[in-house]
């Protein structure tokens, strides 16, 4: 069994990662633009071949797992619709957000190629090789966006050593919930942080000052701008929508202060923490 | 030495507990409204008297921690000012916000009792005497506010047993700095929790989905609403002058997103990532 992952960063290394620990006889190829990324996962032991570029590879592959930014599976999923495949090949992505990933695959689902979009509830502020990890998976839902039940069946097969929960859902529907559980608290701790600035100018020792609050609401203002300017680039109108949601309840609670009215933003935090309450730590 | 604790919260409770682990020959008078408080801290064995009411306790008290909410410490500030206290008495508060408190404060500095204002950067989205903890204040900055460098030397001598690192800078100063790193983030991951209500509704399977991030962002919403309440009302502008720094980065990155604009987008996370970089984990 060929798998050719390409994108050996957090998401993509750390799948490959799950896969060789558990089937000795997979042979997995490493596809990445970056050298030093494939020296590290010749170094790691991670990867059995590895290559720079995905067409050289991908006649021979029985599955194909792109783990790249979502705008680079958008531009390998036009690529592979000109490639001669196997075929029984499978075709995967990790890409965060779906709708746009589906209509890029779409000319290869018309040609009876097998393809699943994926996304999985996993992933740090980290990012690259060196985030590697192979319990990162664990236990988290992993979404599959398909009308191929058989496709759908290999592929769960496929990522058994994962351990994640899998989930089936339409495109649209998936990309609306991560705007709103993935994207809006992105930008939320960003602007956060970014609105720090001035204060930060005034008085370096802030980051002393900072308790637990502002560091969990803040954490995953590190991550990677890369990364995020093609997540939400590609779930432009589902965050777009999310953001003016957010917009409403902010005002609320700037009208709650303004008016000095007690009882809205008693009710304002109230039905926070009731919400909340529903999920865990 | 008599020291008399008001509200047994989870900042009072601690405090107390602190002290009188590291104090064996002092004596601690618990002050709090809710009589099951007063009887869980009789079980605890946190206090040696406990009382309902200030009024009765304060003349024969050496120091007085008033460790209530700050609306609270405010009207206990002004019921002082009409007491008689002991000549040497030294009192403080706990409250997160000091102008309003220093502001109460004052007819008592003014009749020469030496009072400092007080914060320590602890506590968690707990609440109540349940949430004692001996450790709360280890190591985090402790905020105190005084001209009075007699009464600072004091109170720093007899808070030594909660191993803080005391910081003194001005209420002004304080509270506007308390704007960006707690009442800013509170509102922020509040806001989200509201805002996922419509999300929820339609997929009940929602708290499942949500990641590792999205737990850390929104953990604070789950703050109790009548502190939060509290706290906003007392500081409320440094809260609204912050909510609008705040609201520009939200309209910076809505304005990317709509322009696509992939250099806007990047520089918000990038200054972003950069900022948060100075922070701890």
């Amino acid at each position: 069994m060929r798998i050719v992952v390409v994108g050996l960063g957090e998401m993509g290394a750390s799948l490959a990662l799950a896969i060789k620990n558990s089937q000795a006889n997979a042979e997995i190829i490493g596809v990445d633009t970056d050298e030093r990324t494939l020296t590290r996962s010749r170094e790691m032991g991670l990867t059995t071949q590895v290559a720079s570029r995905l067409a050289p590879v991908a006649a021979t592959a029985d599955i194909i797992i792109l783990a790249t930014p979502t705008k680079v599976i958008i531009a390998l999923l036009h690529q592979l619709a000109q490639l001669q495949l196997k075929n029984n090949v499978i075709i995967t992505d990790t890409g965060s957000t779906k709708v746009q990933v589906m209509a890029a695959a779409q000319p290869l689902i018309d040609q009876g190629v097998a393809f699943v979009g994926g996304h999985a509830m996993a992933g740090t502020q980290k990012a690259g090789i060196e985030a590697v990890n192979a319990k990162l998976y664990n236990q988290v839902p992993y979404f599959l966006i398909t009308d191929n039940r058989a496709a759908k069946d290999r592929l769960q097969a496929l990522l058994r050593p994962l351990q994640v929960n899998f989930v089936t859902m339409t495109a649209q529907k998936h990309d609306q919930m991560m705007a709103q559980l993935s994207d809006l608290p992105h930008i939320a701790a960003a602007a956060l942080v970014n609105s720090t600035a001035t204060t930060l100018n005034e008085e370096p020792r802030l980051p002393k000052f900072a308790a637990g609050g502002f560091k969990d609401t803040t954490r995953i203002g590190a991550a990677d701008p890369t990364m995020w300017t093609d997540v939400l680039l590609t779930n432009r109108d589902a965050t777009l929508a999310a953001l003016t949601g957010y917009q409403q309840q902010i005002q609320r609670i700037i009208d709650g202060l303004k008016n000095a009215d007690e009882q809205q933003i008693h009710s304002f935090f109230a039905s926070s923490q009731q919400i909340r309450a529903k999920f865990e730590e």
